[in-house]
């Protein structure tokens, strides 16, 4: 952030507010804080059968790699509406939300991720734009040394586990990695 | 947003840049596209025995009204954490997270609600500055009609309820209030 959104002034500063207790980005020429705060990844986990849905990656980060369908959560939906989106826009697939099934807080880059346990309502589905294949894996074909993210992993591992139980739940975990630099103000 | 923060140009236009489909906020001289996306609501539905602590508002909007302590998540901290900042902040108390009590979508605001069930650790409470009077309250005592927000009444109804039946789950739900003007893409 170089200049004001309000006023036009390049007199962006950080600094703690009066009764605040963070540093924020405020405007010296008109007074104006600007307020940073963490996204929502809003994805789903699609299931058929004993298979899951992974989508590989055709964009960046992680070109190539496979993931499940996720993305930055946009204004004016619900999570789950979000969650729905980027499963028909980076599968084509259409999905019913069985229950949420990971909420990852990722600290270190102000992302909070929330995926649903969701079932397939039919088999048509294709890789859209920001996929470059998609595909349905029984556990022992999964690509585990070929996923995109750590919160991919983590969210299928959690799935296969809870289903040998026989109960599928939430699973809540915070991630601090070591390959991100903190970023807390920005 | 009246100047572009990265230019400073007053050059900001609302439309769907190439390769997107929503409508966003451009900078017609540099380009740069502001995306804006929900909040993350953080709190508590802090409980002790069998009462329910709740924080009488010092602030804006709702002055006055009873409410859960909770607030906008920070960069830099997980949900959880946030949850029990606000706690503390508001009730001064410190608390034990049990589990996700509800998470409640509000699109026509794009926030994101998160409660959490959560035990007090002691009765050492009191009012933080946003806070008027905090105090624990029996079921038969809660001020039901003097409430703060919708998302409010429906935490607190679905803890009693769910407490009736011996156990306690998350409830996930879309609201879409009158109340509010529909603001997409602000």
């Amino acid at each position: 952030m170089n200049f004001c959104s309000d006023c036009g002034a390049k007199a962006i500063v950080e600094r703690i507010p009066e009764g605040d207790n963070r540093m924020r980005y405020v405007c010296d020429a008109c007074g104006r804080i600007h307020y940073q705060n963490p996204r929502i990844i809003a994805g789903c986990l699609p299931i058929y059968q004993d298979q899951v849905l992974l989508c590989k990656r055709a964009i960046e980060p992680r070109y190539g790699l496979w993931t499940l369908p996720a993305g930055f959560m946009e204004n004016g939906e619900s999570v789950e509406e979000g969650a729905m989106r980027e499963t028909w826009e980076e599968a084509q697939a259409k999905v019913k939300i069985i229950s949420l099934q990971s909420q990852f807080s990722l600290p270190h880059i102000s992302q909070v991720y929330m995926l649903y346990l969701a079932e397939l309502t039919d088999l048509n589905f294709a890789a859209g734009t920001e996929s470059l294949d998609v595909r349905l894996y029984q556990e022992a074909d999964i690509p585990w040394e070929q996923l995109a993210f750590p919160v991919i992993k983590l969210s299928l591992e959690n799935y296969f586990a809870d289903r040998k139980q026989g109960e599928v739940h939430l699973h809540r975990q915070t991630l601090q990695s070591r390959r991100y630099a903190r970023k807390d103000s920005e």
